[in-house]
């Protein structure tokens, strides 16, 4: 029966996030969050929108003006980007190498885009010379892959596909949902027109707010639309008045989520872009080695790997469920089941932001290890040894 | 110069929010979204679904089995309802009697609705009669309108416009986005087939999630759609998947706003509704008995009026932002601007949920009658005595 008198405080546990996001936050986050809600507004609160941007284009590298949080998770920055710069009968090419290029090709069919749907092997890196055939023979106005593939780990190339947009004229739109924040997203070197990621990934946030960035050229697209948005409220032309000069209101601003990601930002130009960088690949590096050491093999192939997602290819006669199960039991450690056609055949480690530790690398291959061995599976010792050798290297 | 380094922490100060939303965030709400975020599918997590979604049943006061938290703030609530339960070409009708009207239809247009626009005086209920004979005539598959109309203060009848609505076949769609929580919503009771709301107003948690509630027709509709909902991230089929039993990951959910939404939803459980409700209209009577004794007046009819929101008519030669202004600099009191035709002419004043306090009915009635004196405005004392008598009475 429904009694809300007997629920009890909010109490989440301990949990080490490990699976492809949310990241663990940082206590100064959720401080940050847990601050005084005050209007979308206030004077006070404009400074911290404008600070925001500041951090954000920092993150993504750019100085692109429209640089802000979508009100929304991860996904409603893949729709914000979508609806506002294809109309129907635009030609969208899409790069599939895993589930969320597929959710690409959803929406652009949902919004009357005609879709050019181009694909790669999941757990391989899109590849620029197909994608050139492609899109030489298409002539698309937009050409969209998925810069770090969640579903699978794999990390194309951008600036070998953002040269290919600029061959055929077409505006390179790139999810940045899992790589902003664990690795360069050069959206200004890399000429990117519109890119969109998550707060729950590398920037260490919780979930609920879609940074984007677009380009002038984006801008320009948005201004000669000769119909309106499908979308109200995702229409960044009425959008982004309220974050320029005009602040003029269109919906209220996720005030909290806000300053949670302001200072997550904070945390990130604290530490510095390039030595967060170096942290995530060198624990990427040691996470890798220590999977191998045990016998286990990684989905993708070594160059294509992405730092802060790594896919680990599921044992023979192994129970998926059951490992995932007990590293949450045993040992509260999150991490994530393969999704679409790798279901039950990886698993997915996240070493996202500040769950991209040395502890953890050491305490998952601990964990995973003791597990596999009272599983009964076959499994070489020496995973920690040969994490340590990277580490120390 | 940017330079990260020297921002300071969040500190939004001091404020009594007495605008139209969001309002006051107790600390209990504040401190349960601090907790640490878990993962969108930690079984941890799904029982706080679970409850929040039993919560929102309760203030919605309906047993619909899709009533959630969409991800987004309340606009995404009313693209949400639109976008799912209208096809192209589909008749909508549409009450207009503030901005949140025009709103609507704005968005009905976009998703290729065929809209029928029927309006109603700024700052007054929409008339049944009216809108019966416009229905009968255009027979339309969707009656709309906002219950509580942020940007006039003015309150709809849900009763006698959902009878209409059921005299024509029309599903009942309503916006309650500063209703819910402050006044019955009635969502059973009134057979309103979808309802929207906020988490900023009367439910005072910070802005980002938008409950709704969908009726079986509702949902009979969704199921018979002959083309896919425009909107991927608001497309509701996939959205109760993961709400559901299937716990189908679709995107990943506002973990820590959701810690909020579910104890701000305790805190109203604890109060119970019918206290809350009356909370609301005694400082309602007593603020409107005090501005009236200033020789203000309001812009709504005394039976058309919102307990939550109060429109008052700005008097003749008195600035707008300068009262405004002085309210914020000096009481720290955020109230709202006029919003489109009414800009200039009304100020908003909002008492909704915990800045619904006898205390704030006074703090603002002697800071609005200082601040006025001191203009030269011609003001009447005895504002304090008038709200007092309504307390006492």
């Amino acid at each position: 029966m429904f009694d809300p008198l007997k629920y009890r405080d909010v109490d989440p546990g301990f949990r080490v996030l490990m699976g492809p996001g949310p990241s663990d936050v940082s206590a100064r986050v959720l401080q940050a969050m847990a601050s005084p809600c005050i209007g979308h507004l206030d004077p006070a609160f404009l400074e911290i929108m404008d600070q925001t941007q500041q951090l954000l284009r920092h993150v993504f590298q750019t100085d692109n003006a429209l640089t802000i949080p979508v009100s929304g998770t991860g996904s409603a920055g893949m729709e914000a980007c979508f609806v506002n710069l294809v109309e129907p009968g635009d030609k969208v090419l899409v790069c599939v190498n895993g589930v969320f290029g597929t959710r690409m090709c959803d929406i652009v069919s949902r919004i009357g885009g005609e879709l050019i749907r181009v694909d790669f092997p999941w757990g391989r890196a899109v590849d620029p010379q197909i994608v050139r055939q492609k899109a030489s023979a298409a002539r698309p106005r937009i050409l969209a892959l998925v810069h770090a593939e969640t579903s699978t780990g794999a990390c194309s190339p951008l600036a070998e596909l953002s040269q290919v947009a600029r061959e055929v004229d077409a505006l390179f739109l790139v999810d940045m949902v899992t790589s902003l924040g664990g690795m360069p997203a050069g959206v200004a070197e890399n000429k990117i027109d519109a890119a969109y990621s998550g707060t729950q990934k590398c920037l260490s946030c919780p979930p609920g707010l879609s940074p984007i960035s677009m380009s002038p050229q984006a801008l320009d697209k948005l201004k000669s639309r000769k119909r309106p948005v499908v979308s109200w409220y995702l229409d960044l032309s009425m959008v982004q008045s309220y974050w320029g000069k005009e602040r003029k209101y269109h919906h209220t601003a996720p005030v909290n989520m806000m300053y949670g990601l302001r200072e997550a930002l904070r945390v990130i130009a604290e530490e510095g872009l390039e030595a967060r960088f170096a942290r995530h690949a060198v624990n990427h590096r040691a996470l890798v080695a220590g999977v191998e050491a045990m016998g286990l093999s990684m989905l993708v192939p070594e160059k294509e790997r992405l730092p802060m997602l790594n896919a680990i290819c599921i044992p023979e006669g192994i129970s998926d469920a059951g490992v995932r199960s007990a590293l949450l039991k045993t040992y509260r450690i999150e991490i994530g089941a393969g999704l679409g056609e790798l279901a039950g055949k990886v698993w997915r480690v996240g070493l996202m932001g500040a769950s991209c530790t040395r502890g953890n690398v050491v305490l998952f291959l601990g964990a995973l290890y003791s597990i596999l061995n009272q599983m009964g599976a076959q499994v070489t010792p020496g995973a920690l040894e040969a994490a340590g050798a990277v580490f120390d290297d």
